[in-house]
Parts: C-alpha cells; sequence; structure tokens
C-alpha cells in the first residue's frame, strides 16, 4: 500500500508541470509564472538527473528527466511569447 | 562530492516555489500559473509527506512539508486575487 502511495506522489511531482506547459500553449500567457522558480527547477532536475545516473537509478532518472524537459519548454516559451507580446500592442 | 550535488538538487526543487510565491505576492497576478499544476503538486507533496513520516524520513518528510505550505500559499492567493480582480474593473 505504501509503495502505490509512493509512486502516485512521485507521478504527481513528476508530470506536475504538464498542465502548465498545456496551459501555456493555450493562452500563450505566461508572464505570471516565476522565471526564477523555473531556473531553480531546472538546476534542481539537471543535478538530479546527473545523481540519478550516477547512482545508475533509472526511477530518479526517468522523473527528473521527464520534468526537466517540460520545465525547458516552459521557459522557452514563456521567452517567446515575452518577445512576441513585446512586439504587438501596448500592454498593461 | 555526489552527496553535495544530490543535496543543492534537493534544496533546488524544495524551495522552488517560494520565488514563484514572492512574484504573486509582489504582481497579485497568478492568473497565468496553471491551477492543475498547483493541484497535483499539492496530492503529490501531501502524499511524499505521508510517505515520508511513514519512512521516518526526515529529509522527505521536511521537504515536501516546506514545499507543500508554499503550494498552499500560492493556491490560496491565486484564489484571493481572482476574486479581487473579478470584482474589479472588468478586464482581458
Amino acid at each position: 500500500m505504501w509503495s502505490v502511495l509512493g509512486t502516485i506522489a512521485a507521478i504527481c511531482t513528476t508530470v506536475g508541470f504538464l498542465p502548465q506547459l498545456i496551459r501555456g500553449i493555450k493562452t500563450k500567457e505566461l508572464n505570471d509564472v516565476s522565471p526564477a522558480m523555473l531556473t531553480l527547477m531546472l538546476v534542481g532536475c539537471s543535478l538530479w538527473l546527473a545523481y540519478g545516473i550516477h547512482l545508475q537509478d533509472l526511477i530518479i532518472a526517468l522523473a527528473n528527466g521527464l520534468t526537466l524537459l517540460l520545465v525547458v519548454a516552459i521557459l522557452t516559451l514563456r521567452f517567446l511569447y515575452k518577445t512576441t507580446n513585446a512586439k504587438g500592442v501596448a500592454r498593461n
């Protein structure tokens, strides 16, 4: 029972950034998402990935590799939207 | 060396939501932050916290307890700002 609970916990925190990515793609707005948060997650997941590879722990490596991809995608979109929006109509 | 790297990784992913909370308090805007992401993180961190307490692992429990507090604070502020903004001037 506890291992099932641990697995559900890991899935939730791993795919947690997926709805953020989907929302960003739909609304084309990611301005309120903190770039400092994304950068901390980028550094954190990269180090977790390296740590997982070092430990040869497939779960740690895969989970953090996936989260890293999502965070990189959100950071890239945020940068692209910021650039596009700045070129458009002046906004509040 | 690897344990230091693991520790830095854990700190980054644990305090990752702190800049998001600070940004939210400063800008009073959290609309672009996905509520589905926050909910997944809420469920994930709660289960990790329970799992950490079950394993009597202080690190897992403390790290996820802290992240949980940050996520709850961001979710609460997002709800409050949404309500306040809806009462104010009509917005795009």
